[in-house]
């Protein structure tokens, strides 16, 4: 297994996608999306896998870029899912991990730039809204090291520190094996984000073991590494290939609008998903 | 004092900008920039100034809107009077407050976003860049509290917790009570931003009480209130201005270019305070 | 009438409002909207209103700055009245004057960008999009001259010499008299955009006479200038004011996101005005 | 040759590189930068470049994304073979193509933004700067057909039959066959844009042909097709590859700043090619 991917989807399909010991798969269609969820239960799992005991659901929707409406089947299938991994009550804290000056990595700062906050919303603010049950909620961009000087997980303990919240959902950009991937998943597992769990990620570990408290990770597979692509299509040993291959990606023509997309909708899943008491419609209003 | 300014200098012209018991002032000129320093030295003083016992620093320079070049007498007067106000050493973290997303208040972020972060260049890193003397820096924007639903203050807290700087600078814009002030002026201060400074401003505290080190605030006038200007041009009340009239503010037209200079400049400014072994000619291109 | 505006409606308020030789005013309510439709007849209103003869239409709204939901009355009173000012077929060119690099003078480009540009879909591609009767439309903007060394008008005249629209529709950001102006008010008239239209205005005429087809000006009010309103609220006589305060323009505080709301809403508005056959909520996926 | 391309260098590597009836080739290092001058002579070299006749230059360069500082010997590099392509005096009209709106097609548009445009500074204007031997200049992006309705080639013959300049200088994103040209090379050619240059490019004619005057196409390859890549890496028929692999591109993870930085060294270098009075220290300034 010496191609890149961040999805334990692929991971699963390149052994053959039969369910075996420590890992179990169901797979089912929600009206017009396709849901795949893994439960990775034991050692033997993990190590086939390659990512920690947990769960991980892949979410196949209409192509994002030719989805400019937002409110359909896709959404409920993408709502239904995330509250299925977060805690049913509690602060959230959404982080959106990623580059901004990146356009496939700024997935996660686009996102969270479309999240509605709400903890500041109490006492008389929260009167005028005539809003009873609003769950709280912050949101973030981490920065990348880089500019910031601090790796996101640094960040994140900070925030969670001080903000408390009860569960954190990061959403960030993924790496996929197969461009047939790209601009149509959701992947969201309950796992946070651990090192190694996609080749060539060397990133902090993010999890419930870091910062205290369940992280629901949400990713959207946005580019293939081109040394992967070429591996796959070539049966060649990508150890081979030239180091500018390496710097190299892959991704679609419409990256800009598909990244745009896909904020949009990973915004207003969330959403939905924190705030039930809100319709999808209000929602998109809400954050426009 | 019924106007509303976040310049100590301007509440100085006010009293007749004579120094008197708990206010002392220095001023003079550093070839092109004019330099104003006041000590807030006792409770007399902090009543008259309305702001906490402190120096406050105006450096007046070229108009930023007319100023492509950087490197000039102006910086060197920058870089002075910031080194002065910050500990001779030790770790900083530089931390852009206001939103991205209204042109006059963008002032902090976009200065943030080009903060020469180093906290992370170490060991072999470190080595590579040939550099031996580099100041730990990290750098950060606070966004707004309508967006993440945390106070800047709150946020700080948790960054300075977690990345344990030995200070803080903020970056901020400022209000100012004459248009003549816009465009061409820099203040610092050594005590942080505390509500009530400015009237009108209802932030929470960010100050070396709150963070537990100390906290220099550099700010740039960006804005004029309406209130203010009417009030200050026709000796009217301006508590009998229509209440439209408070949500108006008065910039300069070329607003969008004089942020992005003042930005550049205080940034520059700020990384050539911190790292005396880099050239101003060489931070230019490092963080071009 | 020492004072600035681009609003016929200010002009003949100044006037005080009543009707005379050259003039003639009808007001009325279209459900949420305002309308006020002013015919200038003849020479005496030319000199009164200080614009050509024509039709000059203000349809007050909604605050765009509160106003997410941009399917409404006022879309529809806006949709009627371009249609009005409209030759009843043929291809239009929409022009999106202003600079893009200063936010209240970005309306034009930016509502131009969501134009529905339809003159390039023939033949095949028109068959696909299952619509029989697409008027033809193209959009552009024409930059401002400091960029592009050519003055809108002449940027114009090549267009239209080329691309043969039957009629030309300008978009751009006005100055009003009275800051309540912003913020909510769209001009539409049928003499294009003419020199001394506004005090202070020195633009090229782009009109009927230069552009050989009927010229539509469709403006939003988004700055009063600095010194209309201090003359305004002071009776001072403006020509006394300082240098540097005929730089200054008074906006509201959420300028960028009025800007934004503003471009979407006419940018709607001359859609469907274009586009009978499609609803407004298919118009704004299509454009989204 | 079924490989896509725009550089006629690659498709002389091609063809082993050597002159042959219809193609002289001069390659030579001036002084960092690689230079090629490549002249197709005869139809039998435009049979095999796939190019009209008429001379391609190449020059290589410091890889732009680590290549902070512009003004180096591939700048001088750049103005030389920009001058030898362009009339020694007259207007010029330099036009950016392509899609702001898609990051590796957004070089033209970029680049485009920084030309220091000249025609409109005469009279009063000129004298104010001092300069004597201004060349008149004049700028512009031509968007895209989907967004503006027109074809760039229509656009450019409004504004040259207006603006009437003695020569154009279009700038364009191109593809190339090897992911070692991206981020490194620019090419100049004298015949403008010509359909079928690269494979997959249906473009209008740009040429002198179709606008009157001289058209000098300067180009940088940004991206590389994912279909050519897997063909040249496997020796694949890329006719047999998934018709999704046609819509993907390959190009570096770090594209945006390529981008930026590769915009930015062809506006300076077309900039001093065009004003050899101004020094490129200034140049820098005065477009900043």
């Amino acid at each position: 297994m010496d191609f890149r991917t961040d999805l334990a989807l692929e991971r699963c399909e390149f052994l053959g996608k039969k369910e075996t010991k420590g890992i179990e798969i169901e797979e089912f269609d929600a009206k017009k999306a396709r849901v795949s969820r893994i439960a990775v239960t034991d050692e033997n799992g993990e190590k086939l896998v390659g990512k920690p005991k947990g769960l991980y659901v892949t979410v196949e929707v209409a192509p994002f870029a030719q989805h400019a409406q937002f409110i359909d089947d896709s959404l409920e299938a993408l709502v239904t899912e995330i509250r299925r991994l977060l805690p049913d009550k509690g602060s959230v804290l959404v982080a959106g991990l990623g580059n901004m000056k990146i356009t496939p990595d700024a997935l996660g700062p686009k996102c969270a730039s479309m999240i509605f906050s709400t903890r500041h919303i109490t006492g008389e603010l929260l009167k005028e809204t005539g809003l009873t049950g609003l769950r709280s909620v912050s949101s973030f961009s981490t920065g990348v090291t880089g500019d910031t000087g601090a790796q996101a997980g640094e960040i994140l303990k900070g925030l969670t520190d001080t903000l408390k919240p009860d569960a954190v959902i990061t959403v960030d950009a993924l790496a996929a094996r197969s461009v047939s991937r790209l601009g149509n998943t959701v992947q969201m597992c309950s796992t946070g984000i651990v090192p190694g769990s996609g080749v060539g990620n060397a990133r902090q570990e993010i999890s419930e073991k870091t910062l205290g408290v369940p992280v629901i990770a949400v990713g959207v597979p946005t580019v293939v590494d081109a040394a992967t692509l070429i591996a796959d299509c070539s049966d060649q040993d990508d150890t081979l290939l030239p180091d500018e291959m390496r710097m190299m990606m892959v991704t679609p023509r419409e990256i800009d609008l598909m990244i745009e997309r896909a904020a949009k909708l990973t915004a207003l899943a969330i959403n939905c998903a924190l705030q039930p008491e809100i319709s999808p419609e209000d929602m998109l209003i809400l954050t426009a």
